[in-house]
């Protein structure tokens, strides 16, 4: 009988590991290095070593094991060929579920970590219960992930939910990191809100405690929440850049719910209110009624959300 | 053996009928009235006793028959369920696929009828051979469908694929349709484009054919066509808005293909020429690849994809 999976997330420094009963339960969590000399050739066979151990430290046979879900830094189509080049770990395209595959002698499935982190919020976090969700990840970038009717929006070339890239503002002269200028992810991420900061304290000597120190995503938040009007301003105009582009998302894949997470989304439910009166200004009727809800896996959603892959039926 | 479907397409004046083989072949298309007495109570015994007629005439047994696919101009979920009223039927919401499956006694699916003539696009027309594509209905108002995996995208509450919404302009002093400002089909629509025509002639005294006669979606085309640079400019500021629209929505879904049908596709070609540059210029680099093309199904596209809500595999 299959009693065991394990979720794998690899990054750009370390890789994490998890295993976990058939139910979706995690039983053990760890971490290795990511190796990235030779283009990365080693991350492969060190994550097939891990699991190995594991597997002969807890006794457990292959015939016990459903299967092991990867979650890759890159663009990945079908069962888990990587379509374009993980900068991140050096890698070229190539087939990273059937070659760890062959490691390992059992079922892999690998999918874009973005990708595989909303399948897991889908799964056991702030989207448990809907099976037509997007996760929006608000960090350095923006970036997301589409849940339709339970499976993840691949696309045509594994971009699907790469929302971070909408174009919002025709104005804009600083370039974004795509080359495209005005993109979603130059207002709505940390260092999107810095931006906007920045501006808007550049506009005029309004006193705020902004002005005091360094300028972070979080310092803003802390001031809004303090009561700083200048503050306010500033979170207010994050609000209506990302309600306007979740509404535009709204229109295109009428979600049940959006699930917010990444590391803006410290700041907690006063996002969710900061975003509602664009979003509800600017969506279709229909797909007004779309929740809102914060991520809550952390960092554990990538290992829980390739564990999905293998578990979630 | 199966060895037939039907194809239904219930619009507010007729519906049109199709008696397909299991291959997907047409082997007869007819039309019967919409009778909206009572709120539309004839319409579906109208279809049951129209698809019973043709039974008899041809001979075909309930046992040959693999089901009924149903377009209805709605919002639709599940295997058939409206989930809103009807307006253009007078229905109000109920099961649509249940009830006329319990006066056929056959299998019967139903969905909304854009997103049933986007499947039928992709499976015998403009989109053929492509899995995952938007189709984009440019007609009196801006409609679309789309398609992931094969698989139509129905959203929470039938709205997936309402593009016709997405907020474009800022300052649009017009209101819409749907009660909001700026959306794309205030643009992107046959009457949207009367709309930028109007405007452009009122800026200033610049000849044109155009001032000539009716301002049409066809007469700026023509125009276009006889090298008019004012309609050039018209279909050009058209363009812009509608390759703006698609390039959100290919950042959202990363489709292989859109296909555009409706009244002002008929323009032909240079339709997708003047889509392409706004197109290429917004969209993030990986969803860049899509394909554009023209729909080739025509009034046909609604009882072929009803037929493949059953047929198609």
């Amino acid at each position: 009988m299959k009693k065991y999976a394990f979720g794998v997330d690899i990054g750009g420094t370390t890789v994490k590991l998890g295993l976990f009963e058939a139910g979706g339960e995690i039983l053990e969590k760890w971490e290795i290095p990511t190796v990235k000399d030779n283009n990365g050739a080693p991350i492969l066979p060190d994550i097939a070593e891990s699991i190995a151990h594991k597997m002969k430290q807890k006794g457990i046979e292959n015939s016990e094991v459903e299967g092991v879900g990867v979650g890759v830094p890159g663009a990945v189509v079908g069962d888990g060929y990587l379509v374009s080049r993980a900068v991140n770990l050096g890698w070229e395209p190539f087939d990273v579920a059937g070659t760890l595959s062959e490691y390992l002698k059992l079922p892999v499935r690998a999918a874009n970590d973005a990708n595989v982190a909303a399948f897991g919020e889908m799964w056991k976090g702030g989207g448990k219960g809907h099976e037509n969700m997007v996760a929006v990840t608000l960090g350095t970038g923006v970036g997301g992930g589409i849940i339709v009717d339970g499976r993840i929006l691949i696309g045509a070339n594994g971009a699907g939910g790469e929302i971070g890239h909408i174009h919002m503002e025709d104005d804009e002269t600083e370039i974004c990191g795509c080359k495209n200028k005005g993109c979603l992810e130059q207002y709505a991420s940390a260092t999107g809100i810095v931006r906007l900061a920045n501006r808007r304290l550049a506009k005029d000597a309004a006193p705020s405690v902004l002005r005091d120190g360094e300028v972070t995503a979080k310092t803003v938040f802390d001031a809004v929440k303090a009561g700083d009007p200048v503050a306010n301003e500033i979170a207010e105009q994050f609000g209506e850049y990302l309600g306007k582009g979740l509404a535009a998302i709204a229109n295109v894949v009428n979600p049940e719910i959006f699930v917010i997470g990444g590391g803006v989304s410290k700041a907690g439910d006063i996002l969710l209110k900061l975003v509602r009166p664009a979003f509800d200004k600017y969506a279709f009727a229909p797909c007004r009624a779309a929740e809102f809800a914060l991520a809550t896996l952390g960092n554990d959603a990538g290992i829980i959300g390739a564990a999905a892959l293998i578990l979630k039926k």
